[in-house]
């Protein structure tokens, strides 16, 4: 192994946050990122050597950085696997994770049905097709349960509760195409996994806690909550998920803690993730230099936590679309050991992720309650009335 | 206060290891730098939003920095004092620290002098303007002494030991034009104090041990090996330094614990320092986001050590000047906890600094036992007998 200068240089489809702490976790490592994503100026272009404008599942964009790589990997599920496939043959440049994993993920449906054919604990569901597949399968589920879109959904868009049966028509009316549904689950707390396949190697980093509101992450808690078993039992379930997955690179995996004391999986994403945002300054090796190091076939850096660390997200607080100003950042900067993560977005929009806090600390508790009177002095300038 | 996209742009005069450290701080805080360097694709260039290629004394490339940013700051002596007044006042963007701070420090001479007059403990020293006046002033230090250039040395070049009175002719021609000689400093070790200046702030991080070899620092040891007493002496001396200083920034303050037990001044450079370096891992604000901090008004962070932390230097171990190739670098990646910093030179030469280890740990005595069997095991291929 061999540092250089012009160092390894890795493409990487999506220039969001996620491609921008790559960018930020790559130069230490002698390693160059080329991003694509269709916004000019994207968050990662900061820190990239170059940013290639096109959209995530255009293949000539997808050749231009197969062209200019060593590695090829994605920050976003949007990313073709099949291009991916072909850009990775024609110029030679291995893609990490497989595109087979991304197959398998995008599809909501077939991620379920391989992971429980793993071994996998799911939580019941089945395919939707129309609304009486719908009625037909809430009859065996029962109600409230949720139903999903089988692809393209985030951040819970493309989710419908289905509380009554009065609701069947209208929740599959707002997907209107292929889907799934899934048992409601009644759970304790969500909690998360990032997990890591090296060159042969396996690893994961401490179990997580994460809040959601309305679906979006607010808040991760390490360590979480919980009992000791409950987290040993949460890393187990993560292997045999990471079993499933080909290819090298981080997962970000989530799991349900449910008021029984089970842990059921729930997704997983093949790329860093929101849940391990806290790794930059709560682990010795962040999730982005590991998926780094994992991308390139360099060694997995420790996944040991340095210290109890809790994260909360800055979401974009105003109606509509407009440019990003946010107010009350004195409160991050001004509390000790709070660390800040702008991403750099041109644009809010009524709960966008825009950034997010860590504090590392003595107790979780101690930082989730700082982290709440941080995140409440901020807000972004409304120029809805001007 | 407002974080904005594209956010605050800091231009730094110098695009080498420490605009890339930098580089990568300012992503965080929503800062952009643009760099200038003279050397095309100079390190800072890939984590930088772009590089003006131009001397560090140009003032039309400190212009063309000016235009493009809203703060003006440098990251190397060389910077020339008088473009950055006079450009910082044509394009209204503010210069940090002051130009005046760099016209003290450029000169050695100076430099001592105004710090004697501040009542900092400085070791004696003499002007030297020929051989005559290094032998009369020799005559009153008494051998041996440090003959050192008034401008322009660093990492040891422009300093001649003077071991003895033979050695005065061949040692003024070495240097051969404005300099100071200084007694010799016996000495127990070598500390230094990374100092900084905020909007009415001031702050120190801990106190740190350098080891130097040949005059190129090769390891520091946060906490230093040595008594609280001698490190609260180092860090009060450190803010009387500090009190000479003009303009907000980080300061690296480089001192001596005599064998006495005394502490002598040493030298000041006005920008981040590799005494520092440690900070990225070993505290919970680096020295590079803090810098930012200062640079652009915004509140200091804590300077508080995480734990333990002792640093390592990468250095040219080869003959001559060839394309940099580093191999061994499996030793640092599969060290538990131990962080990489390459800076990307494309080139290496004997004794250039590559890049730095850091290893947090729980005493610093373990740590530098590993980093010693790491380091060891770096070494650059040579092309010399290609």
């Amino acid at each position: 192994m061999q540092l250089t200068s012009p160092g390894t240089t890795v493409g990487v489809v999506g220039g969001g946050q996620l491609g921008r702490m790559l960018g930020e976790a790559a130069a230490p490592l002698g390693i160059e990122l080329v991003v694509s994503d269709p916004t000019p100026a994207a968050p990662a272009s900061v820190v990239a050597r170059e940013q290639v404008v096109g959209a995530f599942d255009d293949e000539a964009t997808i050749r231009e950085l197969g062209e200019r790589a060593d590695y090829l990997t994605f920050e976003i599920e949007l990313a073709d696997p099949d291009a991916l496939e072909r850009v990775s043959e024609e110029t030679a440049t291995p893609v990490h994770p497989h595109p087979d994993t991304l197959r398998i993920i995008q599809d909501k449906l077939v991620q379920k049905r391989r992971l429980r054919e793993a071994g996998v604990p799911v939580p019941a569901f089945r395919p939707v097709d129309s609304a009486a597949d719908l009625r037909d399968a809430l009859d065996e589920l029962g109600y409230p349960a949720m139903l999903k879109a089988r692809e393209g959904g985030y951040d819970g868009r493309g989710n419908i509760p289905v509380e009554r049966p009065e609701d069947v028509e209208s929740a599959f009316e707002a997907i209107d195409g292929p889907a799934m549904v899934e048992e409601f689950v009644d759970f304790e707390r969500e909690l998360a996994v990032m997990g890591c396949l090296g060159e042969g190697e396996v690893e994961t980093f401490p179990v997580t806690e994460t809040v959601h509101e309305a679906e979006i992450l607010r808040r991760t808690v390490s360590p979480p909550r919980t009992s000791s078993d409950v987290r040993e039992r949460a890393s187990a379930v993560a292997l045999d998920v990471l079993s499933v997955m080909e290819g090298r690179g981080v997962y970000g995996i989530e799991l349900f803690e449910t008021t029984a004391g089970e842990i059921l999986f729930n997704e997983v994403a093949p790329r860093p993730h929101n849940s391990g945002h806290w790794t930059i300054e709560g682990c010795y090796t962040s999730q982005f230099e590991q998926h780094l190091r994992a991308v390139t076939g360099l060694p997995l850096g420790t996944t040991e936590r340095r210290c109890p660390t809790a994260s909360a997200n800055i979401l974009g607080d105003v109606d509509r679309r407009q440019p990003a100003r946010l107010k009350g950042v004195e409160s991050v900067l001004e509390t000790k050991r709070c660390a800040l993560h702008w991403y750099g977005k041109r644009e809010v929009y009524h709960l966008r992720k825009m950034g997010h806090v860590t504090l590392p600390g003595e107790t979780v508790e101690d930082s989730l309650e700082t982290l709440d009177d941080v995140v409440e002095d901020l807000t972004f300038v409304s120029t809805s009335t001007e």
